[in-house]
């Protein structure tokens, strides 16, 4: 029994090496993969999900079938704590089965493209001139471009103004960087997006940026490959923790809007830097950016005005793909590098959101499936045969731990699950850290396992059947954890108003789901699935979010937490023209319901607020 | 006898209302417009030449006929300072019978061409959006412009950066600037160069960047009018004079480059504000730019790298037609405005040469005819029926003044003409301040009327048979203006090495034109006529300039000072896209010599350094 057993970790790729009989948790944890585990890997909380792909575990126990439920065991997931390795296995572990700091790190699922980039390497050779032979830089590499049958290529002048320098550099041999004329605007004629000495990869930057935080990707245009990855803070976030803060910053100050553009682009910049030097790549390799982002993000970053987005009907400036020189935003990639920004649908339903549609796919079902981003904003469509209806909620920040008591983000420290047992309050931390606070998915558990534990009725106000639930004046709360657990020494509460914050996210995501139902003739019964998208989406307890009514009643197994969808659709665009097509495909096929105008919001709005068992 | 005549003056546009038998002189002075008149008016110095066009002047005497000569004579010249109105009469006024002053307003002669701007206004009105309504601001534009059967244009970033509070501001109507699409490298599809009130006029700017001098012109698209114009100077002169200095800053100093380009761009905003002003516009209705220079002043202004300008094979990094984005140059025009800059032929032959060669004409004449712009370098061109034939020769700053002992600019005070009468020496000076210097012109009479008056010798020799000539230690020098007599109380003096200068320009002038004869198997007696265009070579008296052998001995008839060809070339291509096409045939029938690799050169140059009887 001395053998070693190799334990193999999809998606993340990790592999341990563990002796026979080990516990597929043991085997993560040496593997330096956080899996949650509430219960502390007692076969208790039922967390720690996972699914084996290869190979032979212990046998399912009656216990583990208990907490699992049948339909995830009909799915075929197993409980990380109680399986045991008996051979070499293969293990999928869904990104709801990690914790915060581990989710962030594994993000969305890819799905395997074919590799079609906009901009492809040619390398050339120009011959050298001498008095004999005056032709001009241009003229001569056009020339040289003719010998391979290249049609001569337009130089936009941020190319032509190191042009000369470069092939001189290169000794007039060099790879040029060709961005393949795409059937949009600028027919007819490739444009040089940057020129690089013979062999460097071509480089791309993919980038989701969110209204709190952004992603960015820096990946290699010929394999395809993830070089280096961060997921940084959106620095506007001091000018305004919301879409709407942020418009009102741009129209009520001088130079606002070119304020908000220019920490934007100048923190992708900082970050562009690191990850090149942690790629060991230069800049000049970047010769294509894909950005998305929410509408107000998308015009905030490509220096469109907002102030049209920021009053009714909510318009956008531009809702077409665009393709913007690098140099005009000052973002600082190859010379002629472009920006590719897809479609935006409305004001509230952003290129991030198609970009997501992309990714997952969701937009060619057949069946009716419901596809969100959770955030300040969320916004969804609903596919259905017929075509696609989306449209956008105002959830408010609850769920990014704004306007919550003891709200934080995501950071160490924060409480990011909750359990109430038999009235025994259990809860895990980001990094396992003392508790500092509560982010999005913890108040969200604690709320739903309040409701469950039937600590709070149906309006959502806190009963006095347990001894932390207490009043502090008029208002009632419950104690989460007393200041003596507390890694700075105060209670964390969850107040009523904390509740009632969650209750107007949550109703404003489920009436929008109605009203997409109801517009298309169909009701939750009709779902064939939901698919959860985004950070804060992928880290909630579907369970409890179906609990508290934010999700109609679909089977868990019905849902599908994708990560950050937007940020894979970003990647796939930056790899595969045809990807880009898409977008205006879905673009074309979707319809946008404007709930302000819609008579059906308010009504399903006031039932959605009510938590009832379902 | 008290009825009043009129006297109109031509191209200058003016009037003069006199008393019957007024010299043109008088009639002119009344005008405002200062004519040559180095004798004071007595009919003496033959400069105040000009030709009668309609009406009855005083019949020619004698003694007019003998100042004047016999081609002048039979070409219809009068001296003003003797012809005398005897009816309505309408007056051809050359430029080179104007004084300095009065030549940089009226710059070049015009040529009406056909509008055909590249840029037109459509007006167009959208429909106010609303909750039912909610297409974003550029379909919403696109669909409007589909009404009038206009394919949606092109939106670049710049002008998506105000569009939409653009159309608020303007309630929905506007009228925009289209750049129809010039079947150049962005084909297909128009762009949309800014959008205005609706009816506000579209505008352009016309420049030719000197290396000394910049003209700017701001014209009315649509009636070809110049609204205001402005002629300043090179801000790049303090750092460095000539063209081989600027680019020697440029590569010696950190962002010497940049530094050269901002102070271009800074001049030609603060130059537009004012002209802008004074034609009662806005930045925003000039929606395109023409911009002709050498190639040195062209990579500058453009942003394009001068390292390979400054050292043998002296290669232009670009030489094909650009369409540069202003706001790429920091020009601040309208929001999508772009700056076409025509050709370059070599990186010593450049766009404005182009530019000149279109606005006279010259490229299409049949019979062998040279054009030339004179300056520290003179590109030339020699026409036939074969095409054409081009070189660029270093004649150095002496005609701007530099290098002359009391050489200046063109500015009050200096001397610009010289004549020697029978040992008298007579000159006149800009706006006939009290003398300060010598310029360009005044160097060359200076030059021309000492070798006339054999003061000089064929060498360049200074003889000692003139007063005014003395030895100072081992040179000889020649008082022109005594200290008694000038502004600042000082000698002003021609010295020795000032005559060598002039042969150093006037040998590589003269060298450079016998190159392209023997090129073309042609010489001297073959050639129909020269065309002498820019500042310096409007402002030269053109016999003294043949006498001195910086031009072959044509009769003074065959010769054409043309003003400031280059600006108005550059004018033409703004209001006409057939003119634009034009210099792409140029440019085509055009071969480039390089006087440096050329083997005839060295020779030509060393005999045309001489004085020579001719």
């Amino acid at each position: 029994m001395n053998k070693t057993l190799h334990i193999d970790l999809e998606p993340v790729g990790r592999r341990a090496d563990v002796a026979p009989g080990t516990t597929v948790l043991e085997a993560t944890q040496s593997a330096g993969i956080a899996l949650v585990a509430v219960c502390g890997g007692v076969g208790v909380c039922g967390k720690c999900r996972v699914r084996l792909m290869a190979g032979e575990l212990s046998p399912l126990t009656e216990a583990e079938a208990d907490v699992l439920g049948d339909a995830a065991v009909r799915d075929g997931l197993r409980l990380a704590c109680m399986a045991r390795a008996l051979t070499d296995v293969k293990i999928y572990v869904p990104p709801e089965s990690l914790t915060t700091t581990q989710r962030l790190q594994v993000e969305g699922q890819e799905t395997e493209i074919a590799l079609d980039p906009i901009v492809i390497p040619v390398d050339v050779t120009l011959t050298t001139p001498t008095l004999d032979d005056l032709r001009a830089d241009t003229v001569r590499l056009a020339d040289a471009l003719a010998e391979q049958n290249i049609p001569r290529p337009y130089f936009d002048q941020p190319v032509l103004s190191d042009l000369s320098d470069h092939l001189r550099t290169h000794n007039w041999s060099v790879r040029l960087a060709l961005r393949r004329e795409d059937h949009g605007f600028r027919q007819g004629v490739d444009e040089v997006a940057g020129v690089l000495p013979p062999g460097d990869a071509l480089l791309g930057m993919a980038v989701d940026i969110g209204t709190t935080k952004m992603a960015v990707y820096l990946v290699d245009l010929n394999t395809g490959h993830t070089l280096a990855k961060a997921g940084i803070p959106n620095p506007q976030v001091a000018y305004g923790e919301d879409v709407v803060s942020r418009i009102a910053y741009a129209n009520e100050h001088t130079d606002g809007r070119q304020v908000l553009q220019f920490r934007l682009i100048e923190s992708l910049n900082t970050t562009l830097d690191t990850l090149c030097q942690q790629a060991g790549v230069v800049h000049d390799q970047v010769v294509e950016a894909v950005v998305v982002g929410n509408t107000a993000m998308h015009h905030l970053f490509a220096g469109l005005p907002v102030r049209q987005l920021g009053a009714a009907p909510y318009l956008a400036s531009a809702s077409e793909p665009l393709d913007i020189c690098a140099c005009h935003l000052g973002l600082k990639l190859a010379s002629g590098a472009k920006v590719y920004m897809p479609p935006n649908i409305a004001g509230y339903v952003g290129a991030d959101h198609v970009s997501m549609l992309l990714a997952t796919g969701v937009w060619t079902l057949d069946k009716p499936t419901v596809a969100l981003d959770i955030g300040t904003n969320t916004e969804m469509s609903l596919v259905t045969k017929q075509g696609l209806l989306s449209c956008s909620c105002a959830s408010g920040p609850a769920f990014e731990g704004a306007h919550i008591h003891d709200g934080m983000r995501a950071a160490p420290g924060a409480i990011e699950r909750v359990q109430i047992r038999a009235g025994q309050i259990q809860y895990q931390t980001v990094e396992n850290q003392p508790p500092v606070g509560i982010c999005g998915s913890g108040i969200l558990d604690a709320v739903a396992e309040l409701y469950k534990a039937e600590l709070l009725d149906s309006s959502g106000k806190l009963l006095l059947n347990h001894p932390n639930i207490h009043k502090n004046g008029a208002q009632r709360e419950f104690l989460l954890v007393p200041a003596a657990e507390t890694g700075h020494g105060r209670d964390i509460l969850v107040t009523r108003k904390d509740v009632n914050e969650i209750q107007l996210a949550k109703g404003a995501i489920r009436a929008g789901i109605e009203v997409l139902l109801h517009e298309a003739g169909l009701t939750h019964r009709d779902l064939d699935g939901i698919i959860v998208a985004g950070a804060f989406g992928t880290y909630i307890d579907v369970e409890n979010a179906v609990r508290v009514g934010m999700f109609p009643p679909l089977p868990v197994h019905r849902f599908q937490q994708v990560g950050n969808a937007a940020g894979i659709g970003a990647k796939q665009m930056l790899l595969s023209m045809a990807r880009r097509e898409l977008t205006q495909e879905i673009a074309r096929r979707m319809n946008y319901i404007e709930l302000t105008a819609n008579p059906y919001f308010t009504d399903l709005f006031m039932q959605a607020l009510m938590f009832a068992q379902s």
